[in-house]
């Protein structure tokens, strides 16, 4: 996965994934009513008027963006009919030939994580393999420890997929818990996570120098980053807090390695919202998407 | 909620929650066949034999375990239609007067937070409110601070719900960050962690001593668990660790306060799957069961 991925930022020429984090004020009334007048005001109708959005935005980035990274939590919101159509946006997705990276951010132990592994890898029911939820990767907690990583390491062995794994956040509160120095080794609980995501990954190398296990490290937080590259020469970041969270492309340079890549920036609002701050766009969602893509790809450049 | 799940405690004698976390092959051969003649080999077969599964048991438990936890991980296993199957046993567990755990862990930031808080607070689709999840309270990881907790804080007040933060949990790896001195303060993490959590609480107290923002403690660690019932005396407990994983009433006593409240305790495998580790029940899943569980409150007691 973590090789399919640095091909598709290659092929693509930007190293961006588009957060599909919708909120209902960000869709347009046009989807939102039909999908009312079809299934009335429910649930179903909440959940087609994502899936819609989604696809309109989709269908205008795929050639440029190389990932998609549906947050779950937007669509678990409305219910399991919310979840559906998270699992039909990624499928969607695939069938365009983008990356899925599922923002579940899980974290649990032994059966609880083999059973969170479904996500990347797929379940087995009577004998038969189903794939409900379509993923290429995944991120996950590491407040548990090991238990809640190790099954989902054996699933980027066996199914080529992939995991980002929490380091560093971008939030202004990550600082109460991930900042805070640990007194046997003088490094913050962010740092020792870091140390552990490098470990974990050691045996799921890719060919292109990065592991399948990953790590999330926030763009707002450049010093951090930086530090994180060096320390974390193998490790591929998945980069949440650009644009909206008010880092740039400056910010973040420095996450790079020095070929420019072992980086995938995150950008949600930025992206699937632009209809919104430019008029010029009307409500043609994905037209403006694709616009805000290339301009966050011309960021990333300088 | 913390004042009805404490109610509800007292009313059945005993401070059980089942844990309704099932696998397939806890499950009797006529559920599955049943349910694979009617829905074909299919993840809608998978997702209606746990639901099935999970009525057996709440039939016969309902009157003597105050609450039900769902792990949801098992119901995502099977994808969407797993995680209806999921909202659906809270919905029949709450028919039955049950208060509902969801075990979810979720834990995220901002907006995402509040998207999540719908496990609890359900959402509003253009006017019309939704309850899609049916839950009372859930679990909540601490990893990305207060930005991940307040918005389900907000519900609590709000919905009259809880929540159970991860401070120590009862798995072997939880060591690998939680039990690490922070250098500031000299506490541990997970001691850290509590200290958050009380605080978080202060604003959310019921009327019988416990606040409705609790936590989650595994009833592996003893020691550390009496202590953290030392400096959290507000914070009710959630505890996972009984029965299979090796913990017993003993273990966890001085967890409870000196009234003998202030816990929940945790069983899944040792009462859902007790139908066959006793043969005597036959597939009488419910049956054995309720005499598991019977069994837990004579040692809860002892």
């Amino acid at each position: 996965m973590i090789d399919r991925l640095i091909a598709k930022i290659e092929a693509c020429g930007a190293p961006i994934a588009v957060g599909l984090d919708p909120v209902m004020d960000m869709i347009p009334d046009r989807i939102k009513k039909r999908n009312i007048e079809e299934h009335g005001l429910s649930l179903k109708a909440a959940a087609a008027a994502l899936l819609d959005f989604n696809k309109e935005i989709i269908d205008c980035i795929w050639d440029i963006a190389p990932a998609v990274k549906p947050q779950i939590a937007m669509y678990e919101r409305f219910g399991p009919e919310g979840v559906a159509a998270y699992a039909e946006t990624a499928a969607y997705a695939k069938t365009k030939g983008m990356i899925v990276i599922g923002d579940v951010k899980r974290g649990d132990i032994a059966s609880t994580a083999e059973a969170y592994a479904a996500h990347i890898g797929g379940v087995i029911f009577e004998g038969v393999a189903f794939d409900p939820w379509h993923a290429d990767a995944v991120t996950l907690n590491p407040y548990m420890g090991a238990d809640a990583i190790k099954p989902f390491v054996e699933v980027c062995l066996s199914h080529d997929k992939g995991i980002f794994i929490l380091v560093k956040t971008s939030n202004p509160s990550s600082s109460e818990i991930q900042d805070i120095t640990l007194a046997p080794c003088g490094k913050t609980v962010f740092e020792h996570v870091a140390g552990l995501v490098s470990s974990w990954g050691e045996g799921a190398m890719g060919t292109q120098g990065y592991s399948k296990v990953a790590a999330v490290v926030g763009a707002t937080f450049a010093e951090q980053g930086t530090a994180l590259r060096k320390s974390m020469p193998h490790t591929f970041f998945l980069i949440p807090g650009y644009g909206a969270q008010g880092a740039t492309g400056k910010d973040i340079r420095d996450f790079f390695d020095s070929d420019g890549r072992g980086c995938l920036v995150n950008s949600s609002r930025g992206i699937i919202s632009a209809w919104r701050t430019r008029p010029c766009h009307g409500d043609r969602v994905g037209e403006a998407a694709r616009e805000a893509a290339m301009r966050m790809a011309k960021d990333l450049k300088l």
